[in-house]
């Protein structure tokens, strides 16, 4: 059975109470049951961290080969600031699917440039909680 | 039953003897048969439209409403150049998603900005073909 | 009695319908209505276009040389991308003005640059329908 | 009788002498003379001043309320520089209305940015004195 | 007793009644009289001027030497376009404390740069009226 | 006998009449004459089309395959606008060469750029009607 | 009895040691003492932490509603690099100020600028060991 | 016998006693002194005025004409901000020459624009006190 | 007998074992025997030099008035860096045509910024060693 | 017997398996054990750290004074984004030398700038491995 | 009796026929002429050099210690491209004035920016040959 | 025995006199001794070159090949401005070392940019003279 290896980047622990009418009131752990239940259905198993510490998605990132089949991710604030989560799946031989809670296209500047879409096979935006769901899919499908 | 509006943007109809090493060797009608199949087993219909002019897409997109329930949008080159696409999306009260089969934040810098993604629902891109049946399936989710 | 050639740049057609807590719930008609009144209280007659395409817009604007004694224009989205348009009016050798509803420059920041403005006569604009009221008869003052 | 404030920015005292084959052989007491005429015709006075200095022309409108129903505005030099009267008219409760006797959109780099224009109701530009009247019309419409 | 020289910059007069939503319903001589009696618990005389000149800002604090022991300025919209009053107060040998009554960083782009930040000892910012006796605590602490 | 296809871009109709003092006083017929007879002295035939429309003129390219040798354009404004017609030339399989009246570099800030450049063999401009002649020879000698 | 948050951002624990002629000989456990006796003639009690890990600060920062009354930070580098640490203070819920011990406006053009201003409810800095005693007075003061 | 009219704009009146590390011990009246022993050698008379006003500066330049056959300027500040007075020399009809004492090339970099220089006959900067005399020999050179 | 001047720019002599793959295996003698051809099939005849050197550059361009009827140029590496040789062409009194081999508009950013565009007739570039035949046939055009 | 302090940042334990083709099969053990050869045949012992973590290397620099002579770092993706790396060396006290294994400066813009180089003693880049050997004796040199 | 190195950059050879419109009919030996009889009335003589080299110039600001007393430069083109002239000034140990025939402001953007201001005593610019003769004067002031 | 060619780029026949304080004592035929001590242990020959003339620095580097085994070169000033030196070296066929004596990253902003070191095998800077040792041990072992 292929694992999959789902990581929520920094302050999505904080989903459902963090600025509810921005992000909705759908807790973190809600997401994480919808998306063990499409995992099962899909016969792969997944392996979801959530994590506010850059230096720990890259040793997720870095250690994922032989041991994940792909990687799902939500990068969250690192998408514009971390070249290091950047460098890590460009270098871990893993295919990567990038998703977005929201359309970072219509918010702030600085969130309007992603440093991660480069190196991943693909990204989802904007959906909510959605974005996951497909870009599971995507990631299955991409196997 | 409902219908939705797919629109392919300019050049997408030399899909498959484009730059084949690039795009791949995929028809758009391939995947016109497949957005279909998908479709059908999802109980909504498809119109589709491939167009190289501006002008019709946006005269397409402001006149769907009342006539589609959602839009599938491949802006192609206009996704960078067309405020009027744009407007035509934000004005037309119609919920509209976006796809792109490339990676654009991989290619050309002019390519890696979308005047397109604040208006719509949410994107989808870089998993070739299959951006626009993830896109079809996000969309029928938001109806 | 002298032509005057009004052309509705894209998505205008929209108007009334399209976001009225933005643009209003007048239509387009109304619009054209007021003008004609006000153009027949001038002694002047009025052709109106409203077109989404760039090129058609170009090929009006080109021909208008001794067809028409003057231009009133809304170039809508055409006013920031298209440098086709600003040499359609530098080019046709007939006086043009430039309308807008809103004021562009309290929007987005790629609407807040008119490629149209530094070929016209002059331009109005944040006063709503009025802006073309006042267009008409800065442009009858200038004939 | 309604009250309307005509304030002409910095160095427009020179008008008529200064760069005729710019600005123009008409004076601004020519212009102030017509704005008069126009202003008895619709049933309202004008106080009319000419100054050089920003604070001053912020006192001017800092007082404006309960005194003037409106402003008509043209802030020459300060449109580009001044933060102070655009802070001024979007504190001070009363509609203003922007001219400019040129084009500044066909100026100089520093000229095609107004500080002024996202505080006002609108804005006429490019139509010499004219620009005046019709933005004196403009006002009236608005009260 | 020591004297300090509070200076309110442009349209601060407004206060109270400018865009309540935004500053308040607080006015300036409310504040003022704060300042008052925060003062002489302190056991220092202060001169309070505003004014909308950047000349008359510059004319005082040019000859705030041996008057006054400090200097406490809100610049308002001089922040953002003086360099006379930046240059002011470099050179005129008395210290000086910044404050905002919002959080400037939080506004356009263009209010996001200081031009005093550089040459004051502190700045505090974004506190309201408490902003200003922060700022009157801070400059007793440095003398 | 090989076939050529000349495309020339928006408002060049206007060729003539359109502000003499730049464009001299040739039409866009006189051009096409010379072309022609170039042509028949080099045993290729034209097919010559003016269009003011981006969509058509990627309608042009895109079905060019099989149908002509080689592309001489003159993209006039979509020179700096348009990625589709850019998209089009890279995607069409047809060797195509770029010409222009005027030196562009010589012109407006935004004319300095050309989005087409990258994608032809070869660029010739600034030699009036001749850049279509030298063009011409140009292409024959790629193919 | 309140509590209050007090974070030291990264490479503060060297305070004193660090470049003395810049920073002063005042180590951060002076600081922390201030602190401490200030709090406690205020009746609320603090929890302080240095951290050089933008991961443990958002932890921190995360977990403070219902823990703390307001959070004093001074973020340090994270200041200018860190989206995560904005992320957690805009959805985290409590009250948070941000003071730095020099005025970064005065040092690089990167420090300049600060993530951080426009999540906080205001900003003290320039003033040395005292931006944390008018921080700390001034988050009092809101609660 | 001729007059030339001599302006210090703003905070030059602190001359000796502001940062004499960087200007110098020589108060204004010296230079002042210096310039009107130079100009009485050269049978021309001086009107020397200091303003920290841009609008009272706007008033001399632009009521100079018939009245001083030249002007020398330090604009200061003002060289950097003032759209005004560079309206005022260039529409004022009198040559101008401006002069810098400290080489403004060498400072910070909102210093190094310059907004006067394109409107006045020369410029001489960097020569301290010296720069005024020699501005003077220019300016008696070009009548 | 009309002489041409032919100047190839920097490192042109490495032509043909220059990275062949990109510049061709064509050396520049090979050229120049061509162009040779070219010109005496023309009647004219030419004089060419290859200079790494800025300074002899311009030496050669500053005496060709007199002495050459026009000038063929690939400026090469100073097509982006010199404003020298700008200067020299654009007061030589000569016809002067520019010639690149590449497409420098397809190459390195800093590339795509011709500093002789603006002061030449014409350009021709992208046709590898045929950009020098058609700039010569273009030259002798104009003369 | 000194002790020299060697930082590998984030990524770099995957060295010899990530892009083998940009970064050569020596793994980082390699690297580490021709370090320690060359250390020893100098008569210095290392301390060698390979860390994801940016507060970790923070944490390692700010406690190297006293402890080591000097620290040798590659701060792979931290270069370019890290100001808390940046200043941990600034206030460490120990002279620092700074690697790099590819030429940074022909890889994308955003690697083309290092936040580190300004703070350390000097630079070696792009010699693969054997920048660090070179570094190590720069280092050496230094102490 | 001291000595003064002149030197004239590139392409001031040609000043006279150089666009006569623009530089003045006043030849490079008239103005040498007139600087001549300028030093010896001032006791100083003169070493004059024209050079298109900018090596050249280096090599003579190099050698200049100990045998010039001061250096009188127009860089010319170099002005704004040579950091090797600069560094040439900088080093070389002797005072240096800067001059410009024309005002280098009030041209093309590239010409707005001077490379040697920075490094000079002064720079005297817009005056025509008497820039040069203000600039001797200057000199000669500093020694 | 192999030959190294050694460039020293412009004005580094100062070293010693120049700015001692930035640059010392060391004079270059001291650096030169160095080099050829170091060049006879590992049985190198060096062949040294000063020169502050691009051309010639293009010169030596065109006719390299078949003459040098690498070249060791300080572009100094070029370094920032030289297309023509870039050029060279990706020309000619010679692996090449970029040295700098001072760390060019931690100066002004037109010298934190290298033209060269895309082109080059490494670079090393900040290590002062130790710079060029380390660099011809870095060029020695990759040969």
């Amino acid at each position: 059975m292929k694992k999959i290896l789902v990581i929520h980047g920094p302050n999505l622990q904080l989903l459902g109470s963090r600025e509810p009418q921005v992000y909705g009131t759908l807790a973190l752990k809600d997401i994480n049951s919808q998306l063990k239940l499409l995992a099962a259905k899909n016969k792969v198993s997944l392996s979801i961290v959530q994590s506010n510490h850059e230096g720990e998605i890259c040793d997720l990132i870095g250690s994922a080969k032989n041991k994940f089949a792909g990687i799902l991710i939500n990068p969250a604030a690192y998408t514009h600031t971390s070249v290091a989560v950047r460098d890590a799946i460009a270098g871990c031989g893993v295919p990567c699917v990038e998703v977005h809670l929201s359309n970072i296209y219509t918010r702030e500047a600085f969130r309007q440039k992603s440093l991660i879409s480069p190196v991943v096979k693909g990204t989802i935006l904007g959906f909510g909680a959605k974005s996951y769901y497909l870009g599971l899919l995507a990631l299955l499908d991409l196997l």
